[in-house]
């Protein structure tokens, strides 16, 4: 709530900044209109309370009617929101609600054409830490609303042991166990392994969660066995769509994959006064 | 400066929280590590200032050796930057410089796939209001970078009066007599026109810049032929690459494309310890 | 809009910081009041709104009524505003509301007495940025109030190539030169000159306003022949009220003066509870 | 401290915005200058660390030579401070920094030329709170360099019991006790009062400070006379240079004008790069 | 009211952050809830609107019921406060309205018992400088809901002369005689002294009070003999209950316990919903 | 470190505000000096690092001498902490300092004691959110230099279901599955339950921990028996020193304690310049 009225107000700064100069001088003060925020391509909703909230913070007489909510799916042509009130309110509120809209939408849809790859099998989808500076958590529900799951928020929520760290304290079971006899006991602990030997390290170690990192198939294959269930299995990399299907058959528990936030292209979303 | 440094404070403090809780508690205080940046793809740089403030914003002592600024081509495997000091640093600021880099060098190389598509022909390409929120004036850098140029950079250093605005003034000469009889003289306007009658109304109204919305390639240049020189020419629309070489024949002053923003995809960059 | 609350915000900080210890101790949270904003002598409104959020950042239950609203001319003794609600936020915006109430109507009052004096004349009189530090925004809008123009808000929203630049730059020419070919084309390029022989070349190079800076009445018209409509002419310098009329049937479009905020004296607004 | 740097940081980003677009066109990053601040009229000096910390908060590198210090008398033509480093650093602090100081300088001009009238009589001159919003801090500051001295700094410092409060309390007497009752023992009381029967409530009451309100210069001397020294006595009101000797001459301890912060003039500093 | 609102957003902001995963997960955002805040100890009750605040900041629909207000005396296993709305809001805002509650009513309940033990006698025990940080202005308000009052809330609203001020001046009277020179007319001058010879130098300076710092029973008693009236007189130092009935009969006026913030124990108050 | 930053920065400017009005008008700027901070009681110390940077945000270049680091055992009398410098900053930083010290030390003391009384058991004593409002990160820090362990830090990094969140979703079991397959699978999920039936429920949905809420040692030891080492378990209520040992010895894996933070009394340190 905190970080969606945050950016929100960051957002609407860096847009009207001491003023709209064509709004202010050309449209009266007291005059009304209607905007309809419409779908110019089939899409995945994320982000209609955020663009809601927009217009919201700029005037708190404006009004809403949808019959959408996120995570609906939307047709080219459809209306996905209808904004009344000040004329002024809607211009000026308009290029900030979209630029929301368009990208939080647009990673819902990029997220839930990979969800649809891996239909039903038993893995999870995860999102990583690349997501746009300042935009973290509402990338993060738009995933959610995509249909895949998240990862950790931050550094604070989540321990994930990498490669400097083991080399920093001698081993991966030196750092497991200094890190467990540390934490709170209800944050779990994850170790990137890169072979086999690692591997079987983390499980000696009891890791919560074993992350492959960057292996093939075949070795993914093979750690699969090797944990045989004593550790959640994640797999992380270049994941594309094309090796998704494959992959996600692997047995492994999770896949992250960057490109759920880092490459999801914006949907076509556009107002028009009516 | 105030833009970087507020964005970068949010993206720390939505990234680290209230503590990395992995590093904190695994790499000792007074450890000092070594990073190195590398380009995993060919790029065009941006945001290299603002990767070093990342760093410098944890803490003052980081040193940086670099060979290339802003703007440089980096080919695949190149360093782009040397980050030493403090390893407790170096891993709480990874991922967030890292997510600006990829971003910000992201738009310079997809602007400058544009921009060599034009080549030498005397046309201008900008960008639009189409940002990520928060972003706006780096991503406007960025696409400098990527030696484009940039439109308005927000509502309120630049007139542009669409259809709305000319509706309620009751027709394209009252609205920019209206607003030139109001705005700073150090201001132009541009006037958003559907088809020729408004094209000629705008001519009449001495507007100083005006933008085809969506017209075809014949219109557009009917449209020029029109004109004559006796205002700046902008078009709009769904420009894709595809037929930007065309656009830029027709005589046009400057295209104008959202796509230098809203969709240009991350570029490969990464930080190892060395 | 930000801009005015954030100011508001800190004003009312300042002013009662951990509280109003002569209020809060002596009367009742449900004692209601009524204020009568007075004018105590004749002036041009200025920020009327501003004086009605004060109250309301304190308290969202006050209510307002007024016959007038800014730019109007206001007799000695009318009521400007009346103020209804609990007596604690009566008086303790009261002070703050009436500080910016007194400046901005001040600068309305002031400006009005500038502008005429220029009467029909074909002249913009314009501000400068020599403003009241955090005031900029309200201060050039009481500027527009009182009947003048404003001239660029900041460094941002338009260029001003004064001295120094010209020095770093080699010349006029290479100055306006190289700054068109980088900013973006709604902003038009202004050049500060000192006598006819930079007056010449800013002409040649095609700036869109020169600025005479400090140039004798007869150096003035010497310019505006020179320049003969090929581009606007600004006149700055130390503008006085005497002078003003001369200045303003030299043929020039624009005179600029540091005095319409820096030297307007306060107007005498007070409130009294009824 | 804070409130320094808070405005400072608030009037640079007003100013600056998203960037200098002239300055940072044309002039290299790395091209150093000198700036001089002078002084084109003669003044008591008020900012010159305000001036350094705009400067400053830009960059930290920047250096600086004076000769002066605050309160210090400036004669015309002198050179108040010297701002060597980067240039673009002088160019995009100078209004600001100039903004502020020929306030806080016209301020303490004026401020003396009161304390002058006043010479060696036994009477306090002190300020109000009518100061500009967002600057309070500064401008009593400011008065203090001028030679007199400081009211209480807002509501939440110092008790002043008004006519509104008196009557929602039933008398004075009623109001100073109840308030003695409930404030810090390290707070005196004052009391404004509008006649002879009000100044016997109060000195009844023990006011520490009677705050006479628009009296005649007869009634002053009456309540001078009556209150003998029992509690401090301010006089209050519509105080003019011309009436300010007589004033002096009455006997009262303190004498607080609005004018002082409200109705200076500002003082001409420029900067001259050199 | 501004440190009220910055405190509750900033421990809303730590408590929450990017969001309840139990409650957004688990209860629908219609969902309507009714809780039921309530002592499990009898306690003195401060800080009802602050808990209040808490659920309103989160929430402007929520809905209260109560009969208490702040400074009344609450039996264990009385419903100090009602609360009814969106069940999410209820369980996100709990914590943080407990916390708030636990902590300034446990200082009420606490300086309610020293100022028992003081019952009828003239003496006025205070609060000291020794509050949680960013809590100031509440712990001194729950110190008067307790029956108590305040010092000074900071260094700027009242002097306070110690031994290293009076050092740094070379004696009691240059001190006292600098200071007054130049504060504000309504600011007392206190100053602490360590023995006799200073009681006496402080006396003659016309010190408003003096504070006797860390002396005997007996000392006490010969410097209220000696002060007999001319200043207010103030003990401070470990001040416990056991001795606080013998100090509060030596005839000082004030006595002043850090013990009051820095050592009440929480009251215990939880909610149930219902 | 950004929560550090700003809760010092809040607390500096809720206790110097516009100034210290008796060490900026009594002690000159160049003067320097050195303070002691010394531990008027044995105590862990917790928050040095905190001290430092109060006086640090005041002023760049004061000095610091400690042979101590947080976590140390410090001896009654002991010096702590030297700082040297501006002998204004010494005074203004001193209350600010000590006043995070005494509180976060205090903690420190109080949970060693707790600690030292488990022993050797193999149980985790553990904070809850019962924390003061601002203070969240710092406190819980204060209860690792104790010695004890962290809960969650907030709603946003642990999943507790509570009776009412069993409740809403009709049972243990659809709760668990229902967050199960939400959240992020770094997380672990606890169940608070109330009696043996609930405890098996909890069990089979295979919640990572159970916590106990206020159960009698009897019931403790049964539901230790039934879970048998398939989750972990957690004690919760009122956990005094008289019992702890007692719990410690059930064979529970966790005790978590409110009265760590909210009942810690603040340890006595002081400052005496030298």
């Amino acid at each position: 709530m905190h970080a969606i009225k945050d950016i929100i107000d960051l957002a609407l700064r860096e847009d009207i900044g001491p003023g709209d100069i064509t709004t202010d001088n050309l449209i009266l003060d007291e005059k009304l209109g209607r905007g309809i925020i419409l779908a110019k391509q089939p899409l995945i909703l994320a982000g209609i309370e955020v663009a809601k909230e927009v217009f919201f913070h700029l005037d708190s007489k404006i009004e809403f009617h949808t019959q959408y909510k996120d995570q609906d799916k939307i047709s080219e042509g459809a209306t996905i929101l209808e904004v009344c009130g000040s004329l002024r309110t809607l211009l000026k509120g308009e290029r900030t609600a979209l630029n929301f809209l368009q990208r939080l939408s647009g990673i819902a849809t990029h997220v839930r054409s990979y969800v649809e790859i891996i239909g039903d099998l038993p893995v999870r989808l995860v999102d990583t830490r690349k997501t746009t500076p300042g935009l973290r958590s509402l990338e993060k529900y738009a995933v959610r609303m995509g249909g895949a799951y998240n990862h950790r928020m931050g550094l604070y929520d989540g321990v994930l042991i990498k490669d400097n760290h083991i080399a920093a304290c001698g081993g991966i079971r030196r750092a497991v166990e200094t890190i467990r006899s540390k934490i709170s006991h209800l944050v779990k602990i994850e170790v990137e392994v890169a072979d086999m030997v690692q591997v079987r390290e983390a499980l000696d170690a009891k890791a919560d969660v074993i992350m492959l990192d960057n292996m093939t198939i075949f070795q993914i294959r093979e750690a699969v066995a090797m944990i045989d269930g004593k550790a959640l299995v994640e797999v992380s990399g270049m994941v594309t769509k094309k090796d998704l299907k494959e992959l996600a058959g692997t047995g492994v528990d999770i896949i992250s994959a960057g490109a759920l936030t880092h490459s999801a292209p914006s949907v076509d979303i556009s107002m028009r006064i009516v």
